[in-house]
């Protein structure tokens, strides 16, 4: 994490300079590589960096996801801290780890995020309480996006489940923005909500919302940007993955990466055109 | 993971053979290493491989806490990776990461669990539903501890909110019976609760739980074993980590370590006498 510059700062600074909304998350697949670099024991560093420099001028933050790096061990590890060491300064970066766990280990979590791996942001399950998500918070200038409404079915098993007079995901929404006062915090909703977004949103009108689920799993994104903007029209950071990593297996991949993260950003663009703010 | 022994036998045999419900919780802190081993390269893995030998005989099962070894960066994932593969092969390894993601990336966090790490069993958060348990459950023989009641003071935050007829981490432990027909599930409960555990048994009566909050967090280990234990008195692993691995901060840490986790077992066994099967 930069000392001097905030998540929030750095990501409105991205999306204005960038004209964008769009995050691109970086899970990186051997077996989804390019056919060039499949194999090659610097393949997925060769794949990332390409990507990141195709997208730079185009996104307002990378969301590298854990599991993808952690599943090839050590050299995966190595991968992720190089990948975040090496991104554009100027651009932040989400680390999609999704932990949670009591305040002892949690603290451990963080240092994981802020101090060894320099991310300026991450994401975080909430389901053990306060003290799973407060130790994240005393990193000042991060941010934690808490899961609140996720893409994908099984978001319906505990998410939707009616706590008394809203379901689980409105209290987390609503304990997401107290918690807000001990240091910037975020939610994830997924953009196959679309009915649901404008609801959180208003349960949450300042905290930014991290959206996946535009891409392969098949979200609406100007619905996403007609609901889910805060009242400045920003707020967002719409992530794709699939989407735009794997957009070609042949030589071009990061041009057609690059035209996929443009088609993206301009769909959002224009959706927030036509929204009146 | 090994290929010809399930955790649920590995775990059963060991217990047996030990005559112990004791698991101990590996989460190496750096700051908290034996003065003899501070600041040494080699500081971690020679303290965890002490700590293993030295109470290989009183134990069910051990379990690494990824963030302890994540925070350390690379060496501590090869730290992590050692420890796994020069544990014994006959007490199991629960890997503790606590994850819970949509299915993609979820089977990316099983395969670093049980290909690149070869752990016995992980934790999951369940909080993301049924697609994010399930692909856990497709690597036959392992097992996946569902968190249901956690022994942190948040846990009351959003698991015991009430849902309808039942709270939360009742809804929790119900689906994780029927997960179980796809492949084996256990429950995270913590010791702090003693007035539910019963009750959780009784919903879930063949599933093992794994129990954390003895040792620093303050649980009570007889009530435990007397409400929480399965028909047969076992189907619990209780754990331990910094009562047991930090007993000492002398040169007979391990020594120390071992008495701790001999007390520990006895109290879990004198329990276990004294409880009516």
């Amino acid at each position: 994490m930069s000392a001097d510059t905030s998540f929030l700062e750095k990501y409105k600074s991205a999306s204005a300079r960038n004209r964008s909304l769009l995050c691109v998350g970086l899970d990186p697949n051997p077996n989804h590589l390019p056919d060039s670099l499949k194999g090659r024991p610097d393949g997925i560093s060769r794949f990332l960096t390409d990507i990141v420099s195709a997208t730079s001028d185009l996104v307002c933050a990378y969301k590298p996801n854990f599991a993808f790096f952690g599943a090839l061990g050590e050299s995966g590890f190595a991968d992720l801290a190089g990948l975040i060491r090496n991104s554009p300064g100027d651009i932040p970066t989400i680390l999609d780890f999704k932990a949670g766990d009591i305040g002892n280990t949690a603290r451990r979590y963080a240092a994981m995020a802020y101090e060894t791996l320099g991310a300026d942001a991450t994401t975080v399950n909430p389901l053990m309480g306060s003290d799973a998500v407060l130790p994240f918070l005393e990193y000042k200038g991060s941010c934690a996006f808490l899961l609140c409404l996720t893409s994908n079915p099984g978001s319906a098993d505990f998410q939707r489940l009616e706590t008394g007079d809203r379901t689980l995901y409105e209290a987390i929404a609503a304990r997401a923005v107290e918690w807000s006062e001990s240091g910037d915090c975020g939610l994830v909703v997924g953009a196959t909500h679309p009915g649901e977004l404008g609801g959180i949103r208003a349960l949450a009108p300042g905290l930014p919302f991290l959206v996946p689920g535009v891409g392969a799993q098949g979200g609406n994104a100007e619905e996403v940007v007609r609901t889910g903007a805060d009242a400045d029209g920003g707020g967002l950071l719409i992530n794709a993955s699939r989407a735009v990593l794997y957009a070609s297996s042949g030589s071009d991949y990061a041009e057609a990466a690059r035209q996929q993260a443009e088609r993206l950003r301009s769909t959002f663009e224009a959706a927030r055109a036509s929204t009146p703010a």
